[in-house]
């Protein structure tokens, strides 16, 4: 018997609308957005795949792609599971910058440094800066652990604990489990389960509002690396478009 | 030091709208009760109450309710809690009647047993019934427990587990705790909380969409009866036409 794992990116963002660098910065979906995400439960019902309970991350634009799929699905009244370990990448003094611009501004090497890099995380965001969460409630117990910059390292390290301690429990209880969440977490998801190297991770792309299927076996191996997307084809132009961001 | 909990009851459904009798049949928000969510998550930024957690029956109209007020509210990333035990009282045979014509069709005296008597619950509704939830997999773990009618009386009796094992225990730990359902669970929970009688219930209406707040002490008694509405002037008018329904 295997166990059966969704992800799902969310729906376009007003800031991915923007090309702005979002990060931590909690904006909400595009009409585009929720409508991916209407059409990506509406991909779940057409699979027959039914999630038993969703985990997401503090972010309004996961939390309301996942209310919005499940609710297309009728698995509205699953059970909730939020971490901030879910949470994209913290972009840090990047976040709320211009993609373009940042490109222009830094140049292609220092861009993909930035974006891609394995272990080069951003400047750091000041707490006194408008696009910082220092203050904000929902992060008010992390103490220490609350960043102000990440690298994907940096992300798969603090995503394993909920990973572990979250999402495993409820797949190894037989559970068909959705995590709802981001870019750099999913990635995070996606490399750890296929064992993807360092290096190799900088050219894995995650549409968005697409669901992506894991059957796991009881080691919690992928029994197909990669998985497989419900829409393949839409999956891979939407994969294309996003590694093309800043262009 | 006092705990606050805050009853909403979900704004107009689609029932609602048309005077049926709804129960456990899970339909949806009109744009009417999205807006009214909203408003009733505003009401709570205006005043300051910032709920911490919260609690929602397992149907639809709840769910999305406390989705909209939320996320109105910045409070989208609580922690959610969902049971069964907080959904509207089963109306049996009559879920999916008009009101108008049970009036008519019954006659005011038995119209208003079923609707407001205390402990004589309408005729069940049969498993083969297209409004049953009998096949309804969120419901599968209930074996016995699965109702096919309520009263008033046994709405209670099921409410009260997850108002002692959940509810409580989120106060106790010092949370502001948002409990979004239903117009008889949330009747249930206040005939608790106020020790009304099994006779004057009858006439206590809650209207939609409205924030009605509860300071407990430490024995979750009201430090005010009846609590207060954030807007008393809007609620008492609403009251008033919950009241009036089906005439």
């Amino acid at each position: 018997m295997t166990h059966t794992l969704v992800l799902l990116r969310h729906g376009e963002s007003e800031w991915n609308a923007k090309n702005l660098f979002t990060g931590w910065v909690d904006v909400d979906l595009t009409e585009k957005g929720r409508g991916e995400a209407v059409a990506g439960g509406q991909q779940l019902v057409d699979a027959g795949i039914l999630p038993d309970v969703v985990h997401t991350s503090l972010q309004r634009r996961a939390i309301t792609t996942a209310h919005l799929a499940l609710d297309a699905a009728d698995r509205h009244w699953i059970p909730v599971r939020r971490s901030w370990r879910l949470n994209e990448r913290h972009y840090g003094a990047l976040q709320g910058k211009d993609k373009k611009q940042t490109l222009e501004q830094y140049g292609e090497e220092q861009f993909m440094t930035w974006r891609r890099s394995f272990d080069v995380p951003p400047p750091p965001l000041d707490d006194s800066d408008d696009y910082s969460q220092a203050g904000d409630p929902r992060y008010a117990d992390l103490g220490d652990e609350l960043p102000r910059t990440e690298c994907l390292k940096d992300v798969i390290a603090r995503m394993l604990p909920h990973w572990e301690s979250g999402v495993v429990p409820d797949l190894q209880a037989g559970h068909t489990v959705l995590v709802a969440a981001h870019g750099n977490s999913l990635r995070a998801i996606v490399k750890h389960l296929d064992g993807i190297s360092d290096d190799d991770i900088a050219g894995l792309n995650i549409p968005t509002g697409m669901p992506l299927v894991y059957e796991l076996d009881d080691e919690m191996r992928p029994t197909v690396t990669g998985g497989r997307y419900l829409d393949p084809e839409a999956a891979a132009e939407a994969a294309a478009a996003v590694a093309n961001q800043g262009r």
